[in-house]
């Protein structure tokens, strides 16, 4: 039996035969939540399960070197604030939009999400879309999956700057560590819309 | 009466009350398909009719100067490829996909879209999503959108390499040159969904 690994190199991603030259990412510890649900979204994407993306940084070119056609180097740009969340897609005929932050605290600093991407999930639940929030607490090693319904109920009730992890046992759900894929997050989906999706 | 006009300055647009500066774009000719259509899902984004985005230039960030924590500068960085299309968003509960391309020529050259554009555009068909091409002819003055199917059944039955406008004009939809929005492609969504959407 021959055994396939999905192996990332940045942004590449293969199906490989062997676990050669060390680079397979299983077991492999210390990869930042956004390596993993990029990881994981290949793995859906592979398994025909469903198409989403994490969008690419937003930023301003303000200078581009052509030294040659095919060879084009940017000289100077600056990162922008995003207008969105980082991923979107769909997953049974639904639209889904989320955004994940990682976070070395006990509790999730709601500067760690800009006003315009919590009004954009606003927006996407108003249109019939499914967003939520994907939350690693790092010391504590547990990923949770908040639905942004519950991140507004917190938004409108509490005064507090920070959402305590005890919020996210409570309304959220947790997101267990796999191997493949690595953050599960539509097995979350599939239970909170039993029935309506497709 | 106050009349508000969409002002569009590069990424940014604001709501104005007046017609000065000159910076309006109505009327403004030798504008780009792609600025139409930012100024068109910008439009539908207050009237809170769609959220649509062009998603950002994807880009490998080699080397970035901090002179100071607030402004970082991108020193050297590298266009990669995309791996989808350039425009997604939700409508009316739907996950939409688009990719707008414009031509000099009479004729839609296939190289305009990458291949995995082209894959990317019939997982979303599969995945129940709403996909398809906003082409636009320069010189005949002329908008279209085409239904990812149509190209697909192009690409299955052809072996040109170009889409002949007139494949267009009787398997697509012009889509007319407007004030506001200037490129209503969700009305040729509304009218070929008619009823299957919320």
């Amino acid at each position: 039996m021959i055994k396939y690994s999905i192996i990332y190199y940045g942004d590449e991603m293969r199906l490989n035969k062997t676990a050669s030259l060390g680079l397979i990412n299983y077991g492999k510890r210390g990869m930042t939540l956004e390596d993993d649900i990029n990881q994981t979204n290949k793995f859906y994407l592979i398994q025909n399960q469903a198409v989403i993306y994490k969008k690419p940084t937003p930023i301003t070119i303000v200078k581009v070197n052509y030294p040659n056609r095919e060879h084009a180097v940017i000289k100077e740009a600056y990162f922008k604030t995003p207008s969105t969340t980082d991923y979107n897609g769909i997953y049974k005929g639904k639209y889904i939009d989320f955004e994940a932050k990682e976070t070395k605290l006990s509790s999730f600093p709601l500067s760690n999400i800009h006003e315009h991407q919590i009004s954009h999930l606003r927006k996407i639940v108003e249109h019939g879309g499914i967003g939520f929030l994907i939350v690693r607490f790092i010391k504590e090693n547990k990923t949770y999956f908040l639905e942004a319904s519950k991140l507004f109920n917190f938004l409108e009730t509490e005064t507090r700057k920070s959402i305590p992890i005890s919020y996210f046992t409570e309304n959220g759900f947790i997101i267990p560590d796999k191997y493949q894929p690595r953050v599960d997050y539509l097995k979350v989906i599939d239970k909170l819309y039993k029935g309506d999706l497709l």
